[in-house]
């Protein structure tokens, strides 16, 4: 550690109030851990819940579950990344937001998504938490044990890796484990947040015929088109409602609907809309209702007569942010991720979490060092 | 045919008026085609909805999709039943219900319940259809070219193959193909009727640890408890509604719900039950949201929550019905299936229809000999 | 058809002697007939075992399996395509090769493959069987009743279509429905001629990280590579074995093996080299030994130590052509189908399976007209 | 823990060479592990592999990785089952023989049964392993921070639990996560040891119609029937060797062959017959190969003729366990489990391999207390 004694981080100490900066000192790594220097932490919707107070988390909270650094000292047993390969300081990387704890139903049934006793950086592993710096939102982390960390390849820039480092590896998890796009496929993605690019720009990748991206504003919309995601693009926010939109879709899929859409607004009313899109025969893949914003009218004929999968995806694994890594030579090369970042420092995390709130920006990025 | 000339059928001439019953010569079967004696033609709720006029079929219409009866001439071309055997006059048989077309997308991808050019005994075929006598509501139908014939083994009593003679190969569609029960599941089933009893019934079969019957009137749960079926029964008709059972639910899982609820009643609003009754990690496979009966309030949080499939399944073809049949030795071990039956003469079909609609009987059956 | 009174076909009349040209009369099409135009008729290895003797069909027999053509007359019921487009005379049109019974265990549950009462054009359907014409390898031919008929997009070259007629949906059939390929898998192709191409293509569609082409001789390896097909090209004819393509494979894969290894090569020992090539936890898809040749040595230890899924997959059916013809746009841009084919007329036909059996050509296709 | 000071274990000192007994300190548990006094300890194939050298582990070892126990201590995060239920001294438990190390592709792929870095008890686990006690032949176990635990049902006698330790999991891997048996299967298990029987009992439960065993010898397969396992015993080690009784599969499954045939027999050339006994479109699951015994010869045409899957499956994990676990009550309803199994003093270590070797015993279990 060369004489390194401390690092700066973005501290939520009290529910609704803003978030500070202080100075902390870094620990060199147990068994099992490794340090790092954050060079990004992204900051999602969570974030802005966890600040309003949503959640109960433990305070005080060094706040960011994602992000992308550098290794500095590797303890004990963590010599290696998920893939295999030798970890050196100085090598560029990513790691998985949660830990699972491998021993329930859950995670032996294969779903560690589920599992009850996740630790999550940034949300349940507070200051108090030994060793501390469990947040990305910092210079420096300590990653516990049975974290998954991945080096990125060599050809791909941090920041683009940092652009869908919370919504790659979920839509990963939704569209490797819950249902695969297949080649010829014609999928509606509604949503044009980063969740929604991700299943845009991972559909696209697997051989889809046509993405159509059902979103807005506008402008998001615009920035999706010109940073290469979906072919075709419908506001859902004009001034005339869905329904113009929703026409639109079954237009573009000659009045048949789509064989998968994937529902990416968190919003309950698109869940009525997709079950509509969907052809027979469908699948219709739920990802973006993460929070619970109470019941919504649908006709659930139409899961039967339509013969859907209608399929729920929670969060994402270890495993799923390595197979983003993994893919993220195939999607730089294909699609512009640095063009949906806006970076800010460390000291203007409000000012990113308030711009994050208000969907001013696709995707807020803090920058450390 | 020695001599035969003619049957009689029990014949819908105009909606919301009474069956009558025709005297029809039997025609001598075509290329592919069979002439059957039928046995048993089954009453279902379907037949209700065409009496009733809420469907848009031919008249004048022998009515009739389900039938157990005996070969008494084969067409060219037409002498083996599905698994190969060859097919002999006097031999029992079931028939599938609906030929689909073969060549279309649905027929193609696999989901032949899903095509759009099928034609169904006793609800798209006609008495105008050449040749006619389309229905199992009679002494004599004549099955097209393309339908699925199966012998009945020998052990197994006719009546108790016509008791589950729609039910079951919608079940077996909805658990061999839609989602299988595995052994070990605590599977929910919601609904009562047949449909509910087949899901049952099959759970058993497939190694449920524990089948949960939730449903009701009283009557209706005892009668499938003292015939097999299920291992709790859970009243959701009583005068406190539902949500006893329902806690019954969490309480007979140890508050983690069903890895497998299935839904069976028609109702939309026992889809939000089922959504609730599900673990996390489960699934939900909606078979009896047949009609279209609009919408209802769901809570889609649930679906990402519990990473949840929610499946549909709509309808059976002759392959499903030929895996019933398969199964019926099994099913008759196990499960008192006449018992589920009350047959009536086919005079009395419109009796039948009554009690049907009334929700009287289990299973009504027409005896046409 | 105007007056259309004769066409050319090649007829096989003799096992082991050449293949003559005849005249015909061209029949009207009968109830859910179409009469077509053929442009083009491929040549397979098939082809050259019929000629020689080595299959027990019926002769004379116009050969022909695969075809693009022209629509001249449709039957009635015969006027929509798979995907419900409306058909018309000038249509250009694919076809598939075999007709199911779809009242057997095989078309039931949804293998028509493997349905022992298929008819296959140019190979089970002579020139006795009514109404004659049901070979590819001719100007006209009559398609019976149930035989999928497939648009061909506007923008794909017809001859495009052709090169990949019969490996195309043979490979659609192995990766859609067997094992799908998985974005970011690490694809190994045993086997470059069409069959091992399509399997290329398919994979690069899919989002395969990388594909590994191993083959040979070096031309043919060279045509692939110049075509668009594969990332590596390891030839296994060279003078010192496979051995070295096996070693560079282990090279390639970081030791690990691929995810994803498919035998397209039809010959035995290539077997256990595919099982050697492939990653613990991986799926060797097995498509290439379409012909018994016999036994081979394996070890059966590796199925078990690296748990894999050795699938089969055997021909294709109508879906599957209709799948390979809704990919062809993409196809089309990404890869130089045109190159892979050499054309012959009519009267060369014994040249041109001269040639295919000599592997003196990577495809062959037959020019009536 | 109440004074307790020591206890006793059967340690392998040299490779080939007598298992002697030795006196062992208890410790008390760590963070994570429990201690457990062991009821039964189970005696495998492996462990007579080990015994003879033939496989690389630390010694000295104290052997055994399956056992039933009595808790006897929990450590500080050690108080739940997998299940969840609390752990309590005296309660009666099985635990997994491996733990996998959480953060490799095969465990974040969901195989952890590939995992590289597994440890596992009674073979990589030696004395000198903190903090030893690490196998099942001894009085006292200390279980590792990491092993599945769970609680046997009340119903369940231990003896019955530990017939099957090994053999139930691992087919639980094979037959839930590989390839389940479908309710109407016809099933053929090649083998009538442990892993064969547990194939039958599964294949039973889920509803398999028909459970062929082809094993031998004689008295082995009698001793299966007589305890419920098989509706037929076709014995392949007569003096005929086995021809007849493959032909004897042709005719009881009217020449089709079987829907699933599952290997557990260790033999190579038994795969070539498996290949051989599957029906067109059917599955060959592949548990028995775990030694490699080199190459056999087999027909690789008929994988692609009658499209198998050919699936191997490795090991098991605890999810594996657990579920075995959950299924022992409808296991010991059926079959009479603690027939199989002949138990022997923890000083008759020797004898018990011996026996296990000459395949003179079923299931060989040791008693330590
Ligand atoms: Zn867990
Ligand atoms: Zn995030
Ligand atoms: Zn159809
Ligand atoms: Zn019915
Ligand atoms: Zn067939
Ligand atoms: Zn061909
Ligand atoms: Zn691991
Ligand atoms: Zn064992």
């Amino acid at each position: 550690m060369n004489g390194l004694t401390s690092t700066r981080a973005a501290v939520l100490a009290t529910f609704g109030e803003s978030v500070g900066i202080r100075e902390f000192p870094v620990p060199p790594p147990d068994e099992g851990q490794i340090v790092v220097a954050v060079r990004y932490g992204g900051v999602c919707g969570t974030d802005v819940h966890l600040r309003a107070g949503f959640l109960r988390v433990p305070l005080p909270l060094v706040l960011g579950h994602e992000g992308v650094g550098t290794v500095v000292t590797c303890g004990n047993g963590a010599g290696e990344d998920y893939f295999g390969s030798p970890l050196r300081p100085g090598d560029q990387v990513m790691w998985s937001s949660s830990i699972s704890c491998g021993r329930c139903v859950a995670c032996g049934r294969r779903e560690p998504t589920l599992c009850l006793r996740r630790s999550t950086y940034g949300v349940t592993l507070g200051l108090a938490d030994h060793p501390g710096l469990s947040g990305s939102w910092a210079g420096h982390m300590v990653l516990r044990a049975g974290t998954t960390v991945v080096k990125l390849p060599d050809a791909v820039p941090p920041l683009a890796a940092a652009s869908l480092a919370c919504a790659g590896p979920t839509m990963v998890h939704a569209l490797h484990d819950r249902r695969p796009v297949r080649p010829g496929d014609v999928v509606v993605v509604q949503g044009s947040g980063p969740v929604g690019l991700a299943a845009a720009a991972l559909s696209h990748l697997a051989g889809a015929a046509q993405v159509i991206l059902v979103g807005g504003p506008a402008e998001r919309l615009d920035l999706a088109a010109r940073s290469g995601f979906g072919d075709h693009h419908l506001d859902v926010e004009g001034p005339d409602g869905p329904e113009p939109a929703l026409a639109a879709v079954m237009d573009l899929t000659g009045g048949k609907g789509a064989d998968l859409v994937i529902e990416c607004t968190g919003s309950p009313p698109a869940v009525a809309q997709g079950l509509r899109m969907a052809a027979r025969g469908g699948a219709y893949l739920v990802v973006g209702q993460y929070t619970d914003r109470g019941d919504t009218e649908v006709n659930p004929h139409l899961i039967v007569y339509k013969q859907l999968d209608v399929l729920g995806s929670w969060g994402f694994t270890g495993a799923h942010l390595a197979e983003y890594v993994n893919l993220l030579p195939a999607l730089t090369r294909r699609f512009d991720l640095e063009k949906l970042v806006v970076t800010y420092p460390l000291e203007a995390a409000d000012q990113a979490l308030d711009d994050v709130e208000a969907g001013a920006v696709m995707k807020a990025v803090l920058v450390a060092g």
